[in-house]
């Protein structure tokens, strides 16, 4: 209920007198009927991403519980919606049918793979895996906070099992995870992330096991006091450096970075200041900007309809990548980057050259917490999950031996001792809101990042040298071309294949990072 | 669609898999399920009005067009399920229940009031008035743009057509208005009206006859340098002082002052900063401070049900205007405050004595421009608007006829020749939105503030005291116990014989009007 001083702003606001009626008219072909109602549940999505972004940014701190209860019940009627018999009833008098365009067939394929997939939910099933998500986030919360694993543990035996019989609704025939990693990544299997692991544990290990034994390189420049307001400016300016479009979009202040989208044409992102730690800030900035760059390049036409959808997890994870480390961490970059960052800091940055800036940008140092892992490490982080999901869901290892595997995962790879379960097992969210098979997603992002920005590379001439003169517009242009316009169109495996002309190359990756690494730590 | 950098804060952005699915079980009883399906209809409508908030705040400019089709479409759901045979059927089962509390009783009738009112409306009826109301809001933009009435004539021609076919849906005894009137206040209509204005408007026209042979006050202080941060934090302290729970809501900034509530758990204002003028910062944040202090109160543990529901837009208007003016503009307040305020703006008050202080924010002028009227000559622009919507809804006047009408009434009324249709009858943006019968709840505000605040005098020892040392707590204690708590369970009528022990008393309003000014201008 909204009462204006100046009435003049706010329509609707009489109790409910005035609605827009989209009743579709009778003489609407089939295909636009489907556009509009994918249209109303996506309105439904994203008032719920709305009022989720503002939980996250402004939201009164006695908001919460009424706030909980409004975004479930837009949940529950977008679910509703989109399975609905009319829905059910509409794709299939449209699918196959060959009188629509190519586009049009690859919307109503996707919905109907979509539908297909909720279909199999009963809503018991929906209602016992909510309610048991919340419940064990508070656990979770609990057992951070009493730095005890074990209050958890008992709540995660539930989840595990709500995930194993999940397994069997969607189905699966090699690994019962592999119908997990599916979610999160359309055609993702346990095979597939095993071989690619397998493949970059050892080199990475390797470059690691060199960088340990080096004279470690020094970031204390980062580690001094920088102001609020100044970071906030610097970071606005590099947003917009990167092309990030304020009039269809907007930065805030949240506790955790996030970014989110309402359509293409309002996409938000947020960042941390940390007055102590001016590298927060800078690389949550780019590191969003990245995914935010993605959403606001998606095709406006097709709002709500899976084509102007991002492709996957994995997809979205390059972005944020490619922006934050193949740009954000370059050399190149920070040749015309530097004297804008010295300038906003002359004091801070006043003994550092800029070699040696972008030496300390890239330390790398085992540690424990995963978010505030380095480039190289953060991928043992995210194989170590991997692993300990996958032993989870096969039933090969007990949720009581997680400790104790965790700590021995972390000295083998990280070669550091896991001093208790806060900043050991217990430190990421994902499981206790019925997450598995996520994690894998931020290295297939890294992996993708590697390679896109190299065929990037051999196709735009010059890239380096215009990023060294900070244009990257023509990247921006690059990453729209072959990525951004296509929406969900295609699975991961075949944009990559249309960019770069070939499969997942790990090698590229790799490359990467024995040059850099090689460069920076001199071995 | 949400993506976390530290994933740790947003649940749900796996494609809509886990969603909380609220669907009753069989056993529970039908006043509980009447309850859950109004808590799911308030929490659409309160996601709408998050919308509609984030618009008017923060929204990116690009975002304007899926907005405004993510309000329509939740603004049609909530109509659609409130609207729903399901929802009619719980209504006639409970209605006339005996097992039921008062409290019950009173949610169900005023429920079933509004379905039948709400089912009046063919979907028809309502598509063509909230296409009309889109059509000639821009009609009335580019009119106002041209600075010429007769662009929007034209639309408004139909409007009032569908106006008065709404009259007919509604159904009146004594004249087509009161159908409309009844909408923005229950139990309003022309004869109750025509009354009160004819009572209080020579009345006002005597003080203001008064005023204009009196010396004029000087206001000049107020316009001034005011810097923005200043003027920003002496509004929230402000705020503060009144009661507002900065925990429970916030306060932002936007381009015309309003409230919103989203539950009585967060309420949120606005207001707008001019820099060279520090009334209308001040008394924009008392104004909508006392809009949000009634939502601030309403019973948490009706959400969602009438008796969670402000009472009426004359009743919410008289918490507003009680603390903009019988507060905000007094005497005994700014004993208190004006200290406060000279600390925070020592300069530009220097030579401003507290009395000239006093008369300056009092000042009485005749103006053109009804938001920037003062307290006494707003009721003038009111009762014009009033009269004039009358004679359209009953055909005596034609809107060709509109521009020569308001010229003469507010030569008549206030004394000022109106230069141009911008500045006269094309003003307010009420019409375009086909809100007729909405004005008249402003006047009907102020007169239930006088007597509020003057049965609030009675009742509490030493109120004037209390107020004179800032103590403002009593007082919304006051009106916690007699008007907030209530809800929308008694109409404004009965809600002020409860509170006053009288009915409307305009006498009231009048004798505070004239002893206010005759002490300040001294006749």
């Amino acid at each position: 209920m909204i009462f204006a001083c100046n009435f003049g702003i706010l329509l609707g606001f009489a109790r409910e007198k005035i609605v827009k009626m989209n009743t579709s008219a009778p003489s609407k072909d089939l295909y636009g009927e489907y556009r509009e109602q994918m249209h109303k549940i996506a309105d439904v999505r994203n008032a719920m991403a709305v009022l989720q972004w503002d939980q996250e940014t402004y939201m009164p701190p006695k908001g919460s519980v009424f706030r909980a209860q409004q975004i479930a019940t837009l949940s529950e009627q977008a679910h509703l919606q989109f399975t609905s018999e009319a829905m059910g009833n509409l794709l299939e008098e449209l699918i196959g049918r060959n009188d629509l365009s190519k586009e049009e067939q690859a919307n109503i394929t996707l919905s109907n793979e979509d539908y297909l997939k909720q279909k199999k939910y009963s809503p018991a099933f929906v209602r016992t895996m909510s309610e048991m998500a919340s419940k064990s986030f508070q656990a979770w919360l609990d057992a951070r906070k009493e730095n005890q694993f074990s209050l958890f543990q008992k709540d995660l035996d539930s989840l595990i099992s709500l995930k194993k019989q999940e397994t069997d609704i969607l189905g699966y025939s090699a690994h019962p995870y592999d119908a997990l990693l599916n979610e999160f990544e359309k055609g993702a299997t346990v095979s597939m992330l095993d071989k690619i692991f397998g493949e970059i544990a050892p080199p990475l290990k390797g470059i690691l096991n060199k960088i340990v034994t080096r004279k470690q390189v020094d970031d204390s420049f980062l580690h001094q006091p920088y102001p609020h307001q100044e970071q906030w400016d610097f970071g606005i300016s590099l947003i917009m450096e990167l092309g990030f479009d304020f009039e269809a979009g907007r930065q805030d202040i949240s506790e955790h970075p996030f970014s989110t989208s309402f359509n293409c044409r309002d996409v938000r992102i947020t960042t941390r200041i940390d007055d102590q730690n001016l590298g927060n800030m800078i690389w949550s900035c780019m590191h969003e900007t990245g995914h935010a760059l993605y959403e606001q390049g998606l095709p406006e036409g097709e709002y709500g309809l899976p084509l102007g959808e991002f492709a996957s997890l994995g997809v979205h994870e390059s972005q944020s990548r490619l922006w934050e480390n193949e740009v954000g961490r370059s050399q190149s970059f920070w040749k015309y980057a530097y004297p804008l960052i010295f300038n906003a800091f002359p004091q801070q940055l006043e003994k550092v050259a800029m070699d040696n800036f972008y030496r300390g940008i890239n330390r790398v140092e085992p540690s424990l917490i995963r978010t505030q892992a380095d480039e190289l490490t953060y991928h043992f982080h995210v194989m170590i999950r991997y692993e300990l999901e996958k032993l989870l869901i096969s039933g090969h290892l007990l949720t009581a031996d997680i400790p104790a595997w965790w700590k021995e995962q972390y000295k083998t790879w990280l070669g550091v001792d896991v001093p208790d379960d806060k900043r050991g097992c217990l430190q990421d969210v994902h499981w206790s809101h019925g997450s598995f098979g996520y994690f894998s997603t931020y290295s297939l992002g890294s992996l993708y990042a590697s390679q896109f920005f190299e065929a990037a590379g051999h196709q735009i001439p010059d890239l380096d040298q215009l990023i060294r003169r900070g244009q990257t517009k023509p990247l921006l242009g690059w990453l729209r071309t072959y990525i951004h316009q296509y929406g969900r169109r295609f699975t991961s495996e075949e944009l990559c294949l249309k960019a770069t002309g070939k499969p997942l190359d790990i090698q590229c990756f790799l490359t990467q990072m024995l040059d850099k690494y090689r460069n920076i730590y001199e071995f």
